[in-house]
């Protein structure tokens, strides 16, 4: 029984982003990319956990937790994740949505 | 290409739900249960909409948008979905987490 795609996240309150996307088809270095994505989110300051998961029908929802806001702001103008972004509107998502919310309770 | 996975939320704020689970192995009744709680979510005053994903390994990710922590609180407080709490705790998860967060952004 898997429990490793669980973030262990402290008391709140503290920072997430819900990231729902559905992917094109074909890979296109989407995974690639993904991965390296995580490994670096997971660098950054303030940097909390994460949580992603995706369909057989490439439907997904990754939430990331941070510290603060600022930390939100500074991993979204890293310039590695800015040449991803680029690349995950033009080619690996059809279709997505960010919200950006304040943990309350959990 | 799907995009009916994707909430239609309003401007914010509003409030999430987050609700990452692990599934036991077999049905148990989920499926079912599953459907019957989204349908009643949906009639409830105040809800927004709702993203649900879960992968083969039966890893899941359900956030649920509302318009205030009062619909939060009437919802998780509703008798049928009282039970399916109480099942959830006992049969059909392995482990859970839930997360309450106010969307700034999004």
């Amino acid at each position: 029984m898997r429990i490793t795609g669980f973030a262990s996240t402290p008391e709140p309150p503290y920072y997430a982003v819900i990231f729902t996307t559905q992917r094109t088809p074909g890979d296109h270095g989407y995974r690639e990319m993904a991965e390296r994505m995580k490994h670096l989110a997971a660098q950054q300051a303030g940097f909390l956990g994460i949580e992603s998961v995706r369909d057989e029908a490439g439907f997904g929802i990754t939430v990331s937790y941070w510290e603060s806001l600022e930390a939100i702001a500074a991993w979204k103008a890293h310039a590695e994740h800015q040449a991803a972004q680029a690349s995950g509107k033009k080619i690996w998502y059809a279709h997505f949505k960010l919200r950006v919310a304040k943990v309350e309770r959990g």
